[in-house]
């Protein structure tokens, strides 16, 4: 048999655990599909006394990342140490000394990605990212190989399992946002500080990442529009329901006559939408290429061994490369410009929840505003708050046909400066129109 | 830039003139992502007068298969003509001239997928096959890359797009089968001669080559056991209904300590599974791997353009390979032996509906029966045949908990042959339990 590969970790938390375990579980299928094995020669680590759920041998540990950059006979190093400016450090450095690497690091990627990959080809190493967007789903290699030949032009994924899990609770028992979360951190899918994942920031990082690959445009993390699920109303997935509507926190990345829009915001799906049936922390993408038409990659988004199947298969195409002679050969330039979409090139259909005065003549004021703006109505459902409500308010749904996102910023200013309504509680995309 | 690179297409049906049309409206995206240009040169076909939907430059075209098979300028052959023994010749034929070789023929690659690997790889030639299995969705790259460190323990997949078609509309509309099936054949979903479709043949090519791939065995289109739709009746899928259980036409691959189960026939799922969402004429794999847990891939499983697109996925990663000079090393050979479970090793849930005689102690002689055999039930439904009948006949729905397969079918032999059972008219596989 060949010499065995020699791969350095960085980093033994959840995902470098179950890399380490996953490699020596499955040494005869990578012996089998490699012709040789693979081994951990080292792994970096802050605490070399630390207890640890998973077994590994303590002579494997260190606590100097040099032991890994400078030792020649590593020839991968893997990164799932997270955070930005010293793993981007080790990351340039394994470069230098002709390193390959695989990283799981979404924060990184969606930040220096571009820069990470120039220094690949720079010496002509590889760059392998795919556990950094959607954990164990391979929808990079969906992206990069599966859909090659074809022009994408959207993406929309649930690329957060935490904000997922909160928003299954919410709708299936009816329960509010404050008692989902707090389930979800005694389950372990959600973080003691949830604000990165609720706030719609993980997210964000993913929808960088793959729009960059899909659109071959230089995005910036910057550029996506990122609102959370943290004001979240249970009201509204119910009205939600009563329109056959169910909310997820949606990544978009459109990218059509050359101009791009990039958001993350909860949004509804009509229930009959492949994604509206990804329940708890699961994570799904889907893709709309011109010539292919509709597809997706469901999957864990997170988890020890998904995550770490991903950093794995991607050692395995490193591991295939430096058989074959090949490596620092699969970034591709971008090819377009980034030009923004301008709000008034920004297409949607919108749902509004009115709080407004139960009285005669409200509704005509409501209707001409909108009718001003040039905003039709596809359906309004009237609501009262209530029916032991004695202050005179009602609510108003109100579902706009197709617009432009300046006349919906329109509407909103308007309906809060005018009278009969005393509140616009909320306002939400819908994705994928109404079922008819 | 580089030179073009040449391929000849045999067959010019829906998936050829699709290749051609992608290749010319993609040709930008092509030349950024290979550095060059992808031309057809040679279109095989069997009429050169026939007039042609898509058009083509009939200087391209030929009814002479040596054009394409020795022109020494065509490095890929594509082919997308169909069949069995004149394609595998054509392909056999590249091989020895160091050609390349793309194929969608799922029929084919069933039944002779092994012999020409083996041949490929003898010419140090590639031989891709995305398109055969679910047309767009790239599952043969899922389980060949993404997944390539993880044991995959089984798949499932609604692979046949005019079944599921035909089974949408059944749950949907009410309809019948027979209904359904015109309806799917006025709308070109369904062929004239619906056979090969209804009958499970085409989901069972298809399973036979993910299994192969997936589990390293070497499998046979007759390993799988094939049953259709053809008889299937609409109250079962509205029984189904009032257990939370949607029907499907599955393909079941297993492989569990070292034994392998392949089957392919209508089984019902619970609402809330992910292949239970799939609607109309699309397709979906679900992959479970030991590591990864659950995942699924889905879209377009037919049709012109999506087809093309993975026929073209394929025509990319050759022509890299052409380019870093790696070709003809992508096969693996089979790791494992093939045996197939025992009926006693084949565990399973399942659906009885019986018509009985209504009269009392029917039920208990049905639940002895059943209770001899070691069959426990989850669930029992009673409803009489129809209001207004007279006949003295009920029915009766059993689901059992999970058992082996040679008691099922002891049970059916066993009910057959009992005086108030006057028919046992169905038995379906329950896969993943009911709602609970």
């Amino acid at each position: 048999m060949e010499k065995e590969m020699v791969v350095g970790l960085l980093g033994f938390g959840t995902v470098g655990s179950g890399v380490h375990q996953l490699i020596e579980a499955h040494q005869d299928e990578l012996v089998h599909k490699l012709g040789r094995g693979v081994k951990v020669k080292r792994v970096l680590v802050y605490d070399l006394q630390k207890a640890r759920e998973v077994q590994v041998n303590p002579e494997l540990l260190t606590n100097d990342a040099s032991e890994i950059l400078n030792d020649p006979e590593i020839g991968i190093v893997i990164e799932v140490m997270g955070g930005i400016e010293q793993a981007r450090n080790y990351i340039l450095r394994a470069f230098e000394k002709g390193k390959h690497v695989v990283t799981a690091n979404k924060d990184l990627m969606a930040l220096h990605g571009p820069e990470l990959q120039s220094a690949a080809l720079e010496n002509g190493c590889d760059l392998y990212y795919e556990a950094s967007v959607a954990g164990g789903i391979p929808i990079i290699r969906g992206i990069e190989d599966g859909l090659v030949p074809d022009r994408i032009e959207s993406i929309m994924g649930i690329v957060n399992g935490t904000t997922n899990y909160i928003l299954t609770k919410m709708d299936d028992e009816g329960v509010s946002y404050e008692a989902a979360l707090k389930e979800a951190q005694e389950l372990g899918f959600a973080e003691a500080d949830p604000a990165g994942d609720v706030g719609g920031m993980d997210a964000a990082r993913k929808m960088a990442i793959m729009a960059r690959l899909a659109f071959s445009i230089p995005v910036d993390l910057a550029d996506v529009e990122v609102q959370g699920i943290e004001q979240l109303a249970l009201d509204d997935l119910q009205f939600g329901k009563q329109l056959g509507l169910t909310m997820k926190l949606i990544g978009r990345a459109h990218f059509q006559d050359n101009r791009v829009e990039l958001s993350v915001e909860p949004a509804f799906l009509p229930n009959t939408h492949p994604l509206a049936a990804v329940k708890n922390e699961n994570n799904a993408v889907y893709v709309y290429g011109k010539a292919m038409g509709e597809t997706m990659f469901y999957g864990p988004g997170a988890g020890s061994l998904p995550t770490a199947t991903a950093v794995l298969s991607d050692t395995v195409a490193v591991i295939r490369n430096m058989i074959l002679g090949v490596n620092g050969k699969q970034v591709i330039a971008p090819r377009f410009e980034k030009v923004l979409k301008e709000p008034e090139q920004r297409n949607g259909q919108y749902y509004f929840r009115l709080q407004v005065q139960d009285r005669s003549g409200t509704f005509t004021v409501i209707a001409s505003l909108f009718n001003k703006l040039d905003i039709s109505f596809e359906r309004i459902l009237q609501n009262p708050v209530n029916e032991s409500d004695n202050s005179g308010l009602a609510e108003i749904i109100v579902v706009t046909h197709q617009t432009t996102l300046d006349r919906i910023d329109a509407a909103r200013e308007e309906l809060e400066k005018t009278e009969v309504v005393t509140g616009v509680k909320s306002c939400f995309r819908i994705e994928g129109g109404l079922n008819s």
